[in-house]
């Protein structure tokens, strides 16, 4: 069973911080009125979409040059979503072990408060955030609209990214995900030297 | 082992046929000189994408209504790569049965040709669409810019998008999955109202 993380992109949809974060150029092909055809301009971080390090660190990967093995990986989520919490801190994290090479997935409970997300908008901490790394995450998600932000001096992205780990942010259906065991594949665009892009990401449910 | 089926996208890339396929705006966070963001203009169509339904059907699927289902599936390749025909008809396509519910992958030897891909342009019959529908493909993909054109009347486009088959153009590495089993993920972006999108698609090989 598929589940799609990945929410909606359309016009007028709340983000972070940027005007105009997609406009759609619907047109039609010369000769062929019935033929649909169109132009989009997003913003690279509009909706679902992934952070390369390079949007961190200045010689760090670019979009295009992340190895795809790391785009497909077994999930592992932690749901926070009853804290209700600014700051997610290090005592929040599992006690548990982490097993290596996992794509990490916190679930804060943010995406509930959409289309008004910054009503609680919730943050990693720099220690919770190096707590995770210990264990070698393929990527690190989550359904924050930015993992950190201002407040937090962006420290969380610059640990993360300047591990070499990519983001995802503003996941959806991350409650399907609760108790389950899954799949996670996460693909941005191959766009030449963006520092993100928009992505389509799915999670495969394990039925045993 | 996965390899990566897609086009890396970049300014000045051949396409067809609309100019300005792509353009990057490099910007920076206010008040963070270091953090490196953008916004991006593309053709739907550019590089590796995906057609959807209502690209040619008026009341067919646009790309945010795919059941992502169709995303991910056992992969069949059709290797016509040393034939470089213009026009691939029934004659070409295999004697054998292909099972049901598989990506179709039709390595038409095009891609070599790049970056003059029209040196080379190869199109679908609407007899050999029609041949590879009756084995219900989630999804049926190329390594062409276009499945077929104008020349063709995209006959072919009309066949497989009217049976609510999505289409993949404009892929790379299909000689790396000759006599290989192999799964495809070929996913879109979730932009609301588009006829089609740049996709990011991945083949994972089996080892057995």
């Amino acid at each position: 069973m598929i589940i799609d993380l990945t929410r909606n992109i359309h016009k007028g949809m709340p983000f972070i911080p940027f005007e105009e974060a997609i406009n759609i150029e619907p047109s039609n092909f010369p000769g062929f009125p019935e033929v649909a055809i169109s132009s989009f301009k997003a913003f690279s971080h509009i909706g679902t979409h992934i952070d390369a390090p390079y949007h961190f660190i200045p010689n760090g990967k670019k979009i295009h040059e992340i190895d795809v093995n790391r785009f497909v990986g077994k999930g592992h989520l932690i749901d926070l979503s009853d804290k209700k919490r600014e700051l997610v801190v290090l005592d929040d994290m599992p006690k548990t072990t982490i097993e290596k090479g996992r794509i990490i997935i916190i679930y804060t409970g943010m995406a509930k408060y959409w289309p008004k997300p910054r009503e609680q908008h919730t943050e990693l901490s720099e220690e919770a955030a190096k707590h995770l790394l210990q264990y070698e995450p393929k990527m690190i998600g989550a359904d924050s609209l930015a993992l950190d932000f201002v407040k937090n001096n962006f420290k969380a992205h610059k640990a993360i990214l300047g591990a070499d780990v990519p983001i995802i942010e503003d996941l959806v259906n991350l409650g399907k995900l609760i108790g389950k065991t899954f799949d996670v594949m996460a693909f941005p665009l191959k766009i030449d030297g963006l520092e993100a892009s928009p992505a389509r990401v799915l999670a495969k449910l394990h039925l045993i």
